[in-house]
């Protein structure tokens, strides 16, 4: 189980563009800057009771969404996929001094560096 | 660009579960089924008209979601990504007689098979 802040901050990534623009302010500072409640508070000029609902709300509809979708676990997979292809790939070039297939690692390295970039 | 109809039902397949229950049932009979308006209309005892405003709505709705969300867009790159990893690795596949990069070339396709499981 990972961290319930990271967690979190994964769930604002994927989903956050479905809050209202309040609690998206809110979110990226609690979750991207790491701010604390009152530090919010104090920039907002907010009570600090009403961050943290605005907080725990933001809390509950990104968990909702992840409930229904389902694809930040679709993507956690992937990444855990794509490590293991990594290593595999590393694994042959190290094998092999075949140019044809170092060729074909190559390409392959690229086709990957492309997915990591994209998520 | 694909097909209007194929995009729709891609899209009602990532985010299907944010719509209500009603829009959910007529866009399954629509997307995954393939009825036609008048068909659904039989089927629900609704009005053709009201049929099409559900679809419309529901389409109008699964399509702000992508443009907020953008998630299907990252899959399906993911899956142009998937298809040339496939071909690459065939590829060595048959260049090789090493034993050991052969059975690494063997974890490479279960690791793919899984990812093309799992999308």
């Amino acid at each position: 189980m990972i961290n319930k802040k990271l967690y979190l901050t994964r769930l604002f990534d994927f989903y956050g563009n479905l809050l209202t623009a309040n609690q998206r302010e809110i979110m990226d500072m609690y979750c991207n800057y790491d701010w604390s409640l009152g530090e919010i508070s104090d920039k907002k000029e907010i009570s600090r009771q009403a961050v943290y609902d605005t907080v725990k709300r933001s809390e509950e509809k990104l968990e909702d969404f992840e409930k229904k979708l389902k694809l930040l676990n679709r993507f956690e997979k992937l990444r855990n996929n794509i490590s293991s292809f990594k290593n595999l790939i590393e694994d042959i070039d190290q094998k092999t001094e075949n140019e044809k297939i170092k060729e074909d690692i190559k390409q392959l390295k690229i086709a990957l560096s492309e997915i990591v970039e994209n998520y």
